[in-house]
């Protein structure tokens, strides 16, 4: 059988049954674009960006509809509770209970077509990425863009801990001393060795442009990476404008041509974007750059 | 066309073509254990077992060889500084650089059939368990496997904390304050919040009868779930004879369950297992429950 045969036949699969097929064959995306899509309901606290923000991000530059459940619903918080409850061994469904938000709930995609319910944000952005047609061409594209996304996510969590290097259930205000050695070292040694690093994989995918760190379109690992950076210039505004010249490609090309991308050019000016808080990004002025 | 003519059609494309096929079809997993595994090269720190481990007991508890390159061979080492030298941008196969091992390469897996480079503990442990058999029976239960992993990594790197809250560069005897104070919060929340988790994870999936925490048989997230505790028992002893009665199912039944599983019972007790020492897992007696 030629390779266009198996193709072909693949295709009119995939059209005609409800299990997903993945192959390296990058002109299999075309079918994915097309596909119907489940009704998506993102389970997060509301009113702030949050570990969330990764996943409406993706949502929004594919241009898939989603119910951002909390955000949009009176009640939808409960949900978010009851996801992640204490007492919970498993759902109705057959899931098993998220450990923290987010958590996605796909109606029809789970155990004997009920609802499916995943958490941890990577996890997510992997599944989506897969059907939203952000995780690249093939499947050494595929893993790239989940390894870089991890990538920037770590970084998220060290700009966690710059407010929060002592304990997470306790304030700020009780671990301050702690946090100024900790936001130094994030600001003078980890953030640096990230950026770097970020610049020399836009260097390295030509295709890209400067534009994309992998292959060239938009993925996760983009839009996951502009959304770091995004608060990380509203945690640490002094650090970040020193540090703008070091990194030139991502900040004269990466960053500002990921926010002109369809659907997330419109997304970031709508009010469903939420304004920074007190949640992973904090402008605390006496943490930044003196 | 039915479902056993696709998937028979399926079966025979898989074992003769050399792109990759994922399906929803639990009963594929039998071709996939059966076909012949690259060459593959884990690229770590040799001596420690480190985020390295997850990857080795992922190939142990399948039975599929690999090269530990840096344990194996006198200059292995260069082969790992190589992968994350920071002036690569790109390597001669096309691969990104990684941004920290381990990374795992895979021969003839890569663009134009040359060498695939993946790098980040979770995004290996998702390639690997599709390939070795580790990552479930359908979609679902892959992405609860990797979803869970993910959250072992999570407490992994909190117990990393507890020796360096502050900066990853300097010594621990830098950071012994602010290492008390991080370490009693780990050990008083932080691992009880992570082993009740599991705990309920493990009591919600009969079908694991305690031994698995998805599905009926083992997966990656069972071997990385196993290493912590092994590693939170070399590190905090005290604290985790205490915790033992509080999470029977887990200390009762899934640990040596899992100890006991074929491939690792051999593997651990040879010298392939490297002994903790100065990695994630150290034991600083003061930083224990006194």
């Amino acid at each position: 059988m030629s390779p266009s045969t198996i193709l072909t036949l693949l295709t009119n699969i995939t059209r005609n049954t409800r299990f997903t097929l993945t192959t390296n064959y990058s002109t299999m995306s075309a079918t994915k674009k097309t596909r119907t899509h489940p009704p998506y309901e993102l389970l997060y606290w509301p009113s702030i960006p949050g570990r969330g923000e990764f996943i409406r991000l993706a949502f929004e530059a594919s241009g898939v509809s989603y119910k951002d459940t909390s955000n949009e619903s009176k009640d939808g918080i409960n949900a978010v509770l009851a996801c992640k409850a204490d007492d919970l061994t498993i759902d109705s469904d057959g899931n098993p209970p998220a450990f923290a938000p987010p958590a996605l709930r796909v109606p029809g995609e789970g155990k004997n077509g009920k609802a499916l319910v995943l958490y941890q944000t990577p996890s997510i952005l992997a599944y989506l990425g897969d059907k939203l047609g952000l995780a690249g061409e093939d499947e050494a594209e595929k893993h790239w863009i989940l390894s870089h996304a991890l990538t920037v996510l770590d970084l998220n969590n060290e700009v966690h801990d710059t407010h929060h290097p002592i304990a997470v259930g306790k304030y700020y205000e009780d671990q301050k001393e702690e946090a100024l050695k900790k936001a130094t070292d994030v600001r003078e040694n980890r953030i640096p060795k990230f950026l770097g690093y970020f610049e020399r994989i836009l260097k390295g995918n030509e295709q890209g442009k400067g534009k994309y760190l992998v292959g060239g379109k938009l993925s996760y690992a983009d839009t996951t990476l502009w959304h770091v950076l995004n608060g990380l210039k509203f945690a640490f505004p002094k650090e970040m404008e020193a540090r703008e010249k070091e990194f030139t490609l991502i900040f004269e090309t990466f960053y500002p041509s990921v926010q002109e991308e369809n659907g997330l050019k419109e997304y970031l000016v709508s009010d469903r974007r939420q304004p920074y808080s007190m949640g992973i990004f904090r402008h605390y002025p006496e943490l930044d750059r003196q």
